[in-house]
């Protein structure tokens, strides 16, 4: 089973904490919006602009980013949870 | 009897839990805003962008989706229950 | 005595329940927003785009249409009760 | 004394209830947003476009029109009382 | 001293309520938003459009307007009442 | 040190309200939203228009102008107070 | 590990509070709202206008910047504290 992100929409899957702190990034707990880590799993084709082209989408597939936390819908794939977020929902792209 | 959506509405017909626990996919009872499963019934002609044109709908007629709970306008047809949704609550195409 | 709505608004006259039922379409009570059916009495010209040309109106005089049930402005002319809508609060035609 | 209307603005003057009933028109009193009958004693030149070009005015000076109640501006010239409304507060043309 | 109001905002001075009664303009007092009579004291160079280009002001110094009553800003200079308002707080120009 | 606004921004001194009395200016304590004389210190390069084009700034450093009280953000440098403003903010220009 | 923002988005470090004073920018406690000195760490390629066309940022890398205090999120990399902005957030560059 496969799911195809519509317009600039994009499937992530969390980085569990564990792993988050070996990767360095710790999000402080006073921290008043928490960001979370996340694999880029499927993205959309992008959105449209004003003379109806295809804007191409900033992250691709496999890409670990930054998300905003409370963006986004969750959902349950074979047991495994995901998140599909607007684009505008991803903060930045995390290189190791 | 035949509904034709206007703009870039569409027309959705939910899937079942059982059924939709068969397709893998579960929303977590705790998740904040949960999709839901449904079957493309109906798709308007599509809105247009500011020369007019009409921009082409990313679904099909007949395509699974994941639509966001709580948008959209509940209708009966022939006793079986239906959703008329925008196109900005649909979040992804579900390919089996 | 003649009504003419202005912009891309709609004159329609709402369809009794009585003949709704016998239509194949009945709105849920527990329907969060319950649509209405109804008959397209008169339409205005148009919306104008951003060049100032109008955009055609997609429904046309005699056609029964879904209405969103708590918009528009309702009138009463030679003592029937009608609404007068804008373009967007019509979610589809329905065709029998 | 004379009074120009700005942009789209339109000066109009309500038609007492007693020619409202005999116009064949009756806003019935358990409407949510009543309309108003009224005739249009001046019109503004008109919005402009994002080109600036003047978009013209839907409406003509002597014409009838359905207004929405609750907009415009109240004010009494000579002892008369009219309400100066913006374009999009005008529903409908009343042809007789 | 001298005030040169920016974009498309004007400086106006009301004009007394006993002036306002003999032009014959009376604002009732049950008025929801009750307009002003003022005269236009300067005027901004007008706002830009979507191309840059000034869009030419509807009001010229001198003129008698109609304000909305709660727009804008007010300040006294060398004694006197003034109000900086937007060129949308100007509903009509009044001709005596 | 020297302080570069971005954007439309604009850096601001307050003229302290001794100096205002003698300038003529009184800004009334009834009034609803009372603006403030202050010194144009530096000024952002512009607002890009929907081309990328440069809009020129409408006020140069070292003017007087009058600013809406509650916009803007304080900072204090080398022991002086000053706000950085949005170009909005800046109501008109003062000519002594 | 390296993150880089995305769209218009700048990864900034805020400088403490005691290297702040002997750069001779103080916020007063006062303020309404008190804005924040950074240094720039990364910045996003920039936002694209309406034709798709990328708008290049205004900041670079190793820049000194006021921040608006509360905008953005915070993060923790290898133990240090950031914070990611839209541009909008910053409010001027500081050259020493």
């Amino acid at each position: 089973m496969n799911i195809k992100p519509l317009g600039d929409r994009v499937l992530v899957q969390a980085i569990e904490l564990e792993e988050q702190v070996k990767g360095g990034i710790i999000i402080p707990d006073s921290a008043k919006e928490k960001p979370q880590e996340a694999v880029v799993i499927a993205i959309g084709p992008g959105k449209r602009d004003e003379d109806g082209k295809i804007i191409p989408m900033e992250v691709k597939v496999g890409e670990t980013v930054l998300t905003s936390k409370y963006g986004g819908t969750d959902i349950k794939i074979d047991d495994k949870e995901y998140k599909i977020l607007n684009s505008s929902d991803i903060l930045a792209i995390v290189v190791k």
